[in-house]
């Protein structure tokens, strides 16, 4: 596998379109309230307008995507799940049954479930069955993945967006399932930014102290082990990534290349993020940050990659619960572009209005 | 005009029911996810089923209340915007083309308008006509309201969740139109709890250096000029208040009353807040808080008020807007409830039983 394709793909990636952005602002200011007072439900308005190239716009259906991988490193104890959830867990979001399926049914979107690397055979009609391999190694002995595996990974993220896309799809949410993977995420934020990783390792689903200090000395062994060089993106990603991460990667990668929104979950979808904009700094433009997860790493890698949180509902699950319920946030500032009077049209004085009569 | 009344029936609010809290707890470790992990929206979960007596609800349809009122403390320049945009916003409102139609709109919630104290004659067949009075007094001077009015206002409000109940509405938010109407607020959190006004004044719609002077001047004064006794909620909400300031207090009262959950928006709204909880402390179980305003005092406000919101987005507008923004959260944590499977019913090993084989 060559990393050409993507290479030409992530070379369409434009910036946004200061026009419409522009464009959007003087709209806003004309809309009956005080200008800006509606906060990020106006930033996101003019970010979506610069995404699209339109002030007024319908994003069409919503997915949201859910890798599912396996971790070798779960065999050092860095979870409070056995490794067996993974393919479990696959089969409940294909039945509806999980955390994801309610929110994001609530939000009316679709949850696209994908096996890129889960560790078991699973048939089912509604998933996307796309593997790239049975789990990654244990990144705290050896790579979790070749760099062709990880190349694969990412383009099978594209690929999938493209075809959503094609769909009528307009915006996309991230999630993963993969037990053990805030352990590959925290390694990746430490290998990405030189942060210590007792500063980024957390609980993940609930780990007690005993396990939360083999996770820290897991990460610290595969960041020795592996001696990923952090000036390439896909030697890091490829060395101690998961295979849902670098499908999650590939996922933004693709949406900043159709110019779709990419509203990222927790952690793992942040780690996915980081490695994406190391990849493409391009694709930054077109991530919308969802919730702050409880996960200790959060904060901080949101604060590397510029984002700010739009809920805080302490949650800490993934699978794209936080940004599946932040769809109907990103859709209403949609509407106030759409649904809202101007001052003109509903004759509301104006603060300058008052201002002018006042001095007259 | 009596308090008979309302003492009668806030004397029935009824703390929350634990056995049904609990059920709901014992429900939600049983569901698909690590215990915990949905946070705050577990939280919800468990605090709806402990007013509903029952852990899988249907809360029926919606309301946003925006209450309406005119403030004499405008005269003296504490409001970027003239106070005849209160009436012209009313009417925005009963058209449909105000933010917070827009959000209510979006959150399947209708909005319901009120004049309780509008300074000027609003006819509208969409219009709730409850006037107590046309404006306030300016309290820098004199009193907001008297004892009397400050009642008929509370009864409108519990009167109006009555009749909303009896037509199926099963949970409230709060909002409001008022120029002027941050000043009140801060005399009114002042008063109750002692906070020096120069720490909680904001900004309110955007006005500039010397009107924030005006505004923590005439708040100072306010307090000065009625000596409102803190232990006496109706006589700081009547020397101090708004006519809608009051509504929202009755609105919250009779929720409380009538067990329904009542989110509150922003810094008018919690001030509303905190006059019921001063008037009726048993109240304040009822309560969700909704948004962080970025109004100065919000953030102190909500943290007497025991409350965290939900979502940060930076908003300063009020109507109601940030809590029909959160609408879909809290019935997100009912579709929890109801729609997810358990680790029984969908074959998911738990994180408990992976400890008990682990030591098989």
């Amino acid at each position: 596998m060559k990393t050409e394709e993507i290479d030409a793909r992530i070379a369409g990636i434009l910036p946004l379109d200061e026009a419409s952005m522009e464009a959007a602002r003087q709209r806003l200011d004309r809309l009956t309230k005080p200008p800006g007072s509606l906060g990020k439900l106006e930033e996101i308005a003019v970010q979506l307008a610069g995404i699209a190239s339109e002030t007024i716009l319908d994003l069409g259906s919503k997915a949201v995507i859910v890798m599912a991988g396996d971790h070798g490193v779960c065999a050092e104890g860095v979870s409070a799940f056995p490794a067996e959830v993974t393919p479990q867990m696959v089969l409940n979001f294909l039945n509806g049954g999980a955390a994801v399926n309610v929110l994001a049914r609530q939000a009316g979107a679709e949850v696209v479930c994908v096996d890129i690397g889960v560790n078991a055979d699973l048939d089912h009609p509604g998933l996307y069955a796309r593997k790239v391999r049975r789990g990654t190694g244990n990144i705290a002995r050896e790579a979790a993945m070749t760099r062709e595996e990880a190349v694969q990974a990412i383009r099978t993220g594209i690929r999938l967006v493209d075809e959503l896309a094609e769909q009528g799809c307009g915006i996309f949410a991230t999630g993963e399932m993969g037990i053990g993977n805030t352990t590959p995420s925290a390694a990746l934020f430490s290998a990405f930014t030189g942060r210590d990783p007792g500063e980024i390792v957390g609980l993940g689903t609930g780990i007690d102290e005993a396990g939360l200090r083999r996770k820290v000395d897991a990460v610290r062994r595969a960041l020795a082990v592996n001696a990923p060089d952090a000036a390439d993106p896909l030697d890091v990603l490829s060395k101690l990534g998961g295979l849902e991460i670098a499908g999650l990667a590939g996922v933004i990668l693709g949406a900043a290349v159709r110019r779709r929104p990419v509203v990222i979950d927790g952690f793992i979808s942040s780690a996915a993020a980081l490695a994406a904009v190391r990849i493409a700094p391009a694709a930054g433009a077109y991530l919308i940050a969802s919730h702050l997860s409880q996960e200790q790493g959060h904060a901080l890698l949101l604060q590397e990659l510029g984002l700010k949180p739009l809920i805080h509902l302490d949650m800490r699950l993934g699978e794209g619960t936080g940004a599946a319920l932040c769809l109907p946030i990103i859709e209403a500032s949609l509407q106030i572009m759409s649904g809202m009077a101007t001052f003109e049209s509903a004759g509301v004085s104006t603060s300058h209005q008052a201002g002018r009569e006042a001095r007259a």
